[in-house]
């Protein structure tokens, strides 16, 4: 069970976008598992991906086609993630790209494909293309909700944001969708997202808002050095809702889209740590008084990835130790123990390196039985702060990655 | 259970070492929890100690006495780790070694304590205080067995390894013991071992020994750059036995001792490891063809710490798109997966980066079906190899660290 609130919200339609989907029989019957998008004609189109060498062929030709063709489709299937499969795999997810492109009349390079799912095994390419007809006919505005579906692995619930805004009168919507798997060390997860808004913005500038917000969202959870094979964020801006394209990042309306985009994406990858595999807690992890937001990412990440730490809180055992300990082994040159402070929400655990003199098991423990809580801590050498989120490690964690092939 | 053989074997005096026992109440009643060793008068002995910035109070102490003087006593309590323990800390420690050195009628300096356990509570100074002369009183040279048993934690067996060489004619021991715990990252396991020998060797070739028997035995599972807060090993040589004192590692009876050392020393760390919490399998992952050792290192550390890789082993489950997955993010520049081949024992599971041709599920899972098993990686760009060992992640290390405070 997903932890907290995770319920979809109304998914505004974004104007000039359409979204098809069908049941492809990709792994298993009788679910959607084959998602198109479709981006009107002069759409913005970015993305950021893994950083894993061994990144999939799906992503290898979205990469590729991003660089040569603004996109028009992006093509999305589930339970096969069409990675480590060679010469062999870069092909059918070719043949996909060449078929839709066909159907769509459209060039192959207008067509980015996505996979999620099993790795190492081929695609089930013949029934992929036989449902790319039925879900291109089902193109249709208001079908977010069917695509958050269509994406999911062992997601436990469906994942979208959407919201409406302003500038200069003109009403816009921002509108996207995620999926997610494996939180012990968020870099395994196969993370996909996709974010739209019909708000007109200058093809430069839709690729450094998906980079900045992705450094504040997915990057906080897992797209980052660390990442699976398939790992993929999708932003596109598609003007269909009129007024004058934004073309500058010193323009005021930037930074309206910039916040939204922002919020938007924050929501959809805490909503993957939220439903976790196995999570029954979600927990905020901020550094602050870091020289640089490096070595606050550094330590909130060596806290958040700690097996033992996780199944402290897995616990309900406020053993503030083995946070010290993750602390401690972050690798920070010349950290001053003695200047460390430690907090479970308000209750301060560590005062100057050690216990601090007022703690009490009984306040940590009851701050430890909430579902959500923020581990707060100052390294206390500067101003920089960054947060990470993460979520606790259960038996079920095991449980779901132990039988996911069976 | 731990996995393989972990049976004690016949653990040989070393001439110049005694060891005494006791049970002090340090968190549990009606166990061994205290153990000193003596050292001979003239012995050498050497430590490589955490890289944690909080490391323990022990440990900081360990230290600095090892550099003021020549160490004649160890001891060392389990039950309660003193880390994160601040002066408070530092001074009971200090206490223990003050209080150890009047009864044995030396300098406080040439004692050096440790501790594993509980981090973040103060220690029972008066009940280990209170422990010791029972302790000394009790110093014989055949109790290395018990010594094994005293240290332990969450160790469900004791872990020794004992062997005779001889060196122009002189017959010589070998003898150790370690402990382990935690062993999803080996990084957060409290890791102590003890080895000592009675043959005859230079001050500082005892350093330069246990440094590099340490780097291919406990460095390949965990004490490196990241480590908990109290890992400690101590290497002594009496020189009891008798013989010229080796000066030189270019005797050649310097490079016998290296190789029994770190013989002994790979099974010592190889035990914790078979010992691992919950652990149901032994795996050894070496990586060769890499540019250099580094490499190697990083790809094995990279596998043998994914979370997704050892619950797959766990499950029997030949799943080698997660060890693929898990090469991929370890950060190698330039990494040619097309050149990348791994094995599982001796099915080839990847060949030239993708599923080898004659690959068949049936031979990978009746591999993973073993309680022991070699994945072995060929990076395809040099000449370098290392190895590192790890085991599964099963339900029950989520249970036992989930329980370890209750």
């Amino acid at each position: 069970m997903a932890v907290g609130d995770v319920t979809m919200p109304l998914m505004h339609v974004v104007k000039g976008v359409k979204i098809g989907s069908t049941e492809a029989h990709v792994r298993y019957p009788n679910r959607r598992d084959l998602v198109i998008f479709e981006f009107a004609e002069g759409s913005h189109v970015a993305g950021v991906f893994t950083q894993n060498a061994f990144c999939a062929a799906p992503v290898r030709i979205s990469k590729t086609h991003l660089l040569e063709k603004n996109a028009r489709y992006l093509v999305i299937n589930t339970g096969n993630a069409n990675a480590g499969t060679g010469t062999l795999g870069l092909q059918n997810a070719q043949k996909i790209c060449e078929a839709l492109a066909g159907i769509a009349g459209v060039v192959t390079q207008e067509i980015l494909p996505f996979s999620t799912g099993v790795i190492g095994e081929q695609l089930p390419v013949d029934r992929i293309i036989a449902g790319l007809k039925p879900a291109f006919d089902s193109l249709q505005a208001d079908a977010w909700s069917d695509a958050a579906k269509g994406i999911m692995t062992t997601d436990t619930t469906p994942k979208g944001a959407s919201e409406q805004f302003e500038l200069d009168g003109v009403t816009y919507t921002m509108t996207g969708i995620s999926k997610g798997a494996g939180m012990i060390r968020p870099n395994m997860a196969t993370m996909l997202s996709f974010v739209a808004t019909d708000a007109p913005i200058a093809r430069d500038l839709v690729q450094k808002l998906l980079k900045d917000a992705a450094n504040q969202s997915f990057n906080r959870i897992t797209i980052d050095g660390d990442t699976s094979t398939n790992d993929s964020c999708i932003f596109a801006a598609t003007g269909q809702a009129g007024g004058q394209e934004i073309q500058s990042a010193d323009d005021a309306r930037y930074v309206i889209v910039a916040e939204v985009l922002t919020r938007v994406m924050k929501r959809l990858a805490q909503l993957i740590v939220r439903d976790g595999e196995g999570a029954t807690k979600f927990i905020t992890v901020t550094v602050e008084g870091g020289q640089n937001t490096d070595e606050c990412c550094e330590v909130a990440y060596s806290i958040a990835h700690s097996p033992l730490v996780k199944t402290a809180i897995f616990a309900s055992d406020p053993n503030w130790g083995r946070i010290l300990c993750a602390i401690g082994y972050a690798k920070i040159q010349d950290l001053d123990v003695e200047k460390v402070q430690v907090w479970l929400d308000e209750v301060q655990l560590c005062k100057d390196g050690g216990a601090a003199a007022d703690y009490t098991e009984e306040a940590g423990a009851r701050v430890m039985q909430q579902s959500e809580m923020t581990i707060r801590v100052d390294l206390g050498r500067g101003t920089a702060k960054d947060t990470v989120y993460t979520c606790d490690l259960s038996y079920d964690y095991v449980k779901i990655n132990a039988d996911y092939r069976s």
